[in-house]
Formats: C-alpha cells, sequence, structure tokens
C-alpha cells in the first residue's frame, strides 16, 4: 500500500472522484454486505438476516447501488416462486480485502471508540 | 486478516455497534481526512484545502466526531491569533493502514465504477 501516492492524489483534482467512490464503498451498510457475500451468493432475505439492523428499504436501496456501481451480481431464477440471488463480481471481490480490513478494525475498537466518546461527553458536561 | 472471523461477527449481535463504528470510520469524509493526517498535524484551513469539496460546516461536524470517537486531538497553541491544530492519536493512526487501502481501493477504480454505473443506467433507460 503506497500512503504517499493516496495522499498525493488526495491533493489533486481526483479528490471528489475518490469521494464520490468511498460514499458507496466505505457506507457502512455497504461494508457489512460485501463481508457477508465474501463467502458466496446469498438470497436477499439472508442478507437482511446476516445484516441485522438494516431496514427493507435500505437493503434494496444499498443492493441496487452495488449492482449500479458493479460490485454486486442480482441473478433472477425461474424458480415458482422466482428465486433472486445476490453475489459479488470480480470488482466486488477486489473490495472484500480492504472492507475487511476495516470492519474489523471497527469491530476490534469498539470499546475504544466508547470510551472515547464517554470521556469527550463527561469533558463536555463538565464545560457547561 | 480474519475474513472468517469478521464474517462470524456480522451474523452475531456485534453488527449494530460495528456498522455505528463504521457510520464514523468509513464515512468518505472521515477517510479523506485520516488519510491527510497520516503525515503529522494541521490546521483547519490546511484539511479544507487538501479535501477539496468538504463545505466549512460538514469539516468542522467530522473533526468534532472524529475527536469524540478518540481519533484525532484538537490542540490549541496560545499564539495571536490563537493556532489551532488537529493530528491522529494513536487511535487514529492504527487506522491509517485500513483506510488508506479502501481509498486507493476506491482511487484505482474509479474508471470501473463509472463504467458500470454507464452501462447500469443504460441498460434501464432500455428497460423502459
Amino acid at each position: 500500500m503506497d500512503v504517499t501516492d493516496a495522499l498525493e492524489d488526495i491533493h489533486g483534482a481526483d479528490c471528489q472522484k475518490i469521494s464520490q467512490v468511498l460514499a458507496r464503498v466505505g457506507e457502512k451498510w455497504s461494508v457489512l454486505i460485501v463481508m457477508y457475500l465474501a463467502d458466496g451468493p446469498h438470497r436477499f432475505s439472508d442478507i437482511k438476516r446476516a445484516v441485522n439492523g438494516i431496514s427493507q428499504r435500505m437493503l434494496t436501496l444499498c443492493l441496487r447501488g452495488l449492482e449500479r456501481d458493479g460490485l454486486v451480481k442480482r441473478t433472477v431464477y425461474p424458480d415458482t416462486p422466482p428465486r433472486v440471488e445476490y453475489e459479488l463480481t470480480p470488482l466486488g471481490r477486489s473490495l472484500i480485502e480492504p472492507v475487511t480490513a476495516l470492519g474489523t478494525w471497527a469491530r476490534d475498537h469498539i470499546p475504544d471508540i466508547d470510551a472515547a466518546r464517554a470521556a469527550f461527553d463527561a469533558r463536555e458536561a463538565d464545560r457547561r
């Protein structure tokens, strides 16, 4: 990974483009969906169950956004009733590693962040 | 990185907690700010210039959120006028690697995502 390179780019004109892509791939539900789809195709209801806390509407919007961005492929199988599965495309699979690194960081640092928030809020309360 | 581990957790009750932390650390402006602060402390105006496209208000909110989460430290130096600098805390520094991986992915895949979006929109237009 080249931090210097990446930094150079955020100084450049590409910043808005990068932030536009980040808005999708760093978005919390996208991260969890990509992590969940890492092991293969899944149905809508399975994803909804795995990514608990996501609403039906938000999952629909998210999957559609991921599909539009070429990260997820939606396949309809002509069963009765029709079965719909979602899976990562090769582009989506290339996201597994960076997204899982971020998801793992988030999972591992929940206590640190909780503690920092509590300390910050206590300082702010003292100030009043 | 342990994908299996991470996957297990998103099936568990921690999912909402992880998504709460991801809402901060995966957020597009946070990613760009953390990447920019990777090389050391910077002033508000420098960050605003580097992360182009961010509004004054959004940068204020973001930095305050990052400070509350213990990722960024704000230091006021008693110059005239007072100088305010922002730098990553040790917790914030631990974010540099995963966040830069995601930012680099975003930068490298802008053309793929642009192409996928155009193809998707063309298919949708045909369908109407």
